[in-house]
């Protein structure tokens, strides 16, 4: 994750937290210095220590030292410290509640999307997140699904074709969606059609959709519907994925199931500041 | 809510998440029209469906048209019709994602909100939020604690003093964090201490603190500082707040129990976009 | 004050006078430096020397080097080097309109505000500021007040309550309008009141509005208002409030007295800039 | 003045004041609408009325409609009604302290402008003013010196050509820098040189400057010096210009005078809004 | 092409060009119109005419009336008018230089991409930019390139895979950096690889790379390529291409043939600006 | 050229062409160090290594380390080296192609500025660029143009006058347009007015314009509009002013030759980036 691209957000960030001031501490300190900590309170996959929180203090100015800075990705058991930090109080004080809002986020996020690869261990498939994210926040939530162990689905409507029920409602035809569609996408990208049906699947293997999503399909049909396919295109299957049902789903054989979930519901990990 | 202050907001999200230009719906449509409906599918209290939902397409261009706007904190049933809206196919396929990524959160904030308001009925008790806000949504999230039956506390750390641990510590007491406050901020805002003893509360009133929080107190120790405080500050309790437990929380005799799920673990409700 | 948040506005201001460069510089200077000092061509209290003169040579890029920075507060007498910088002649050139702008206009503040602190020097009372700032610089002006040693009223229409003629008017009486806010405000906002006559003030003593306003009252009547509130709410004095008249004001026994002049004709202060 | 070029500076004033809201309004207020009329507290010369107020009106939404907008740059009485507006309360109370904030000093600036003027009556030399601007308000500023009947000297760094004293001290001889200067800037931009010698006009002249600053020059030497000039140059008087000089300043034969107080001390006028 | 994309960069383009207003047109004019006509002085592509220029016109305020406004992609004769508005004469002065500016620039792109289109005339091939764009002015020259009858290669670093000759050397083999992208990028991008040799072509085919670029190959190579690859791989020409070779290299069977020619190096097309 | 002005621009030129990131990049490697080589491919005028190239990489982040920067304004041959850098290898893939981008159209001017300039070899004439400047590279590109030994034209709409014949026409006559400029611009511009006829000259020398600009007039009248002007203003040519015509216009006696190739049809000049 590039600093480049990500100050200029943390600003926007600090600034709606800060608005003209800390008027607490501002009243009670003048250039007193301190240590925090920052302790997993659960077991968690961590995101955001170097990249997020430390560039939070830094961003506010003064001289911060960061003693430890916990690896992206790296499984941390309850009681860890995830990092800590020297500096001004009135820099720490600043900027604690902005870093633990958005690493309690990433952090949860990353061990949910951990918690979804775990269970399908062993098996082909990939688990990626999908525009489902918080508004804002997608180059920073899609970061953290990849450091958990997943990765990706396209980042916006720009950079991934997915062809979608409206699409084919408004258009008359998947046939007819996937013409359009080659006479203008950009060659580098694959052209992905969503199907609820066996006959749309045909459909899509008829006009060589490179990727099939196979839509809320009952476990039968998406196994019918790999069978079908048969290696002729990539499949993703999609809607309602659970950490119940992924098992399941990905022993159809699909290769991909993407997890709304992942970032639309991951609930914030329990992360601590303490004060040393 | 202001639009003259979500405007730039709700911009840079579809910029978000449009890049440089929507390449699905772009190759299939020209100028098509349709209309959809926006559908609770669960019980929801309403939040954003005029001041969010329906500014996203207008902020997109082109003529759209608006069936139905539920008001902001109406309580709505499974299956209700929470807004509709009839445009062009390529304003309504750019900004759904946008419009319901942030409509399912702030629904699920107000939901909450009221499930908590909910329990404490008949109480003299007042729900509010904390800065556990999702970063660069706080405008909005406080606005849908309000929508749920809640209240707001401070907005960020310019308009509201709030003398916490760190501060206490690293300033030696309370009585001298007060000191420096009173010379200071201010008149027109209410000093805060939080409080983890009955001790501190006694040394609040000594120096005749506005508001004290009692921070993680059993509710046996909370009531005990009802009857030791009566009525010479408001009552803050906070910390350990769940739906379970407020109901005892709020029997204590507090005047307002702040909730941090509120904002930072509210699920999104389930809320589809239907296309006619 | 935050480097934090004053940067950004600097820059502005910098590229206001700057718009694409120097003309008349570039074309005689290539990377000669020089050294220039700030004087004081008369008397008065120090502001923005280290926060907004130096910081704005650092924006500008190269190295400079300060020889002397004056406490913001600090009162000073004609001729004091209030500070001095080594640098680029293009920065020192590029800079120095725009820093003794500033500079001139926030010691102009702190210097009058000084004035009017001395007139009540020995009561018990408060000098505050409006917000008739200049429009762009009220977190500056602000500051500058509190190194006049006064204090700040509300920042904005966010972080204060203040119920004024316009609101009564609008909404019936005084009662309704404290019952409406008491219902919605956040908590850790007092409520202030403008009161024109002593009926208004018995309403406010009634629905115990924490701050009285008395508006543009004579000193009889504000000393009446005075004892019939007697320490049931703060009071703050406001409008007609000059150099002759505070003492007077400020005997009637009133808390605070607000001064829109601080900001709004304090004239600027003669501080030179001479090279050396 | 371009609409185009200064909304977004109003957007940002607008911000400052409003922050996240006013808390006050929000509270009492649903869609209530009033009509509010500004005033003229003293004689004055009108400055921003459709410009900035009426369009501050407009950006913060809702539909107001204006019933008189005085032009600018017309001369008004006490007591003239300067504009009114019908629209929402909320609306008319979250603009009016920004609206008058500005209208108070643009007005102030141009009455001050239209004093100096008046002053030299009948002679041929036009009143400029200065950089000494306030950071941000440079075009809205430079306006108001229009119409208040005078004219603009540079607006910034980059569209005029200005040797000052430190200028020539750096580069060796005023000679030596107007070379320099010939060799690069734009053929469009005239030079002018400050001179606070009789030496240095002649040199001014050897180097056929086009125009020659008079700085702080008493009027006997002044007188000489325009003589000595003799129409070679254009002449600017600067430094020391008051209400008092200006007219014997004027009676040398001078072009141009210069006068920093136009901006930087003009006192802002009395200006009321009345809610009808 | 989306208004609501392109809207602040318009901005921008007129701030630059009216930095503090234009002082020519503001001192000779108050409220005329007048009518302009854009006319076509060579034969050319169309592109810009809606989108930008009328656009310009509006952003700039006031009322313009479009009498004609040409359509993206059309070719038109010298001499057709291209478009004409009637709106006032402040307006007009002010934007029509940025107008033609970027209208000339954007009808060249697609002019020259007509003419490359037309060369390969009966052939399977596709045309397609690259990234070698004018900074800042990406999404509008790569819409020019579609309006010219050509399509998109990649729009940035962040949707389009293309491994160069860089990533290789610094990697260590083809084989290897398909190996780390196949492992982390999402599903819906493909990979391309340049390829100098046909050594590399074999590496590439033995990875099931999914698009080939042959890079600076010359034509008896690159059929070389094509037979070997045998529609196992898209294959992309790229390199040295010019309206002398396109055909040539369109003829050894590639599927595409990128051009850094239309965006970089194609002239600007005359059209003229005349007042009616 | 300040970096203070120019990092905004180039900080938003490396977001358009990142997005997101730079994903090839980004899956293949992680902090491999590299060194990078600028070569002129042809001759040519450097401008842009140390002001724009070596700018891009330090603002991309990590540590590089500059070994060359040629000068601005030198003179290189075909092979020399322009600039090298050595940094971490995601920084230099990132911003090479926007750094290319930007110095080939800057040394594209620079030399095209220079051959120019070649021609009028010993003749008192100075060649300057117009404002058909590339909408976001203005401040740039009349950079280059200096680089290359011409001069500046006015920069802006704000900081020249110049009457042409849309104003003429509209406005009644050159007289009028002159005496209403005179009435109100900035004493520090020249009036500059477009003449197409020897009549129009006549006019402007009756109104004593200080630059008079010959508009596409063949070189016998242009030869004698110089001989009428005589000296008693600034001759400016204008149109149809190519490599060939230049000298022979030059040499009717103008004092400055406008040439918008310079900046609207520079042609990219070819550098190459080597990887070593």
């Amino acid at each position: 994750m590039d600093t480049f691209l990500l100050d200029h957000q943390l600003r926007k960030f600090l600034e709606e937290d800060l608005e003209h001031g800390d008027v607490t501490t501002d009243a009670i300190f003048t250039d007193e210095t301190a240590m925090v900590q920052c302790i997993a309170r659960e077991p968690l996959v961590a995101c955001g220590m170097e990249t997020v929180a430390a560039r939070i203090f830094c961003l506010l100015g003064g001289t911060s030292e960061f003693g430890q800075l916990t690896p992206d990705g790296s499984r941390q058991k309850k009681g860890a410290v995830l990092f800590s930090v020297r500096g001004p109080v009135r820099t720490l004080l600043r900027g604690e509640r902005v870093a633990l809002n958005l690493v309690q986020r990433l952090c949860g996020i990353a061990t949910l999307t951990a918690r979804f690869v775990d269970k399908v261990q062993g098996l082909d498939v990939r688990i990626v997140d999908t525009r489902k994210t918080t508004p804002g926040l997608r180059m920073l939530e899609k970061y953290a699904v990849r450091c958990g162990g997943g990765a990706n689905h396209r980042y916006s409507l720009s950079d991934g074709v997915l062809v979608k029920d409206n699409h084919i409602a408004a258009c008359g035809s998947i046939t007819e969606a996937v013409h359009r569609l080659r006479a203008s996408i950009t060659h580098t990208l694959k052209i992905e059609v969503e199907c609820d049906t066996l006959a749309q699947v045909e459909e899509c293997l008829a006009c060589k959709v490179e990727i099939i999503m196979l839509d809320n399909m009952d476990t039968t049909t998406m196994t019918e519907a790999v069978m079908m396919i048969n290696g002729r295109a990539m499949i993703e299957a999609s809607g309602g994925v659970s950490l119940e049902t992924i098992r399941r789903i990905a022993e159809t054989g699909v290769d991909i199931i993407s997890v709304g979930t992942l970032t639309h519901s991951a609930p914030a990990v329990d992360i601590g500041l303490d004060w040393i």
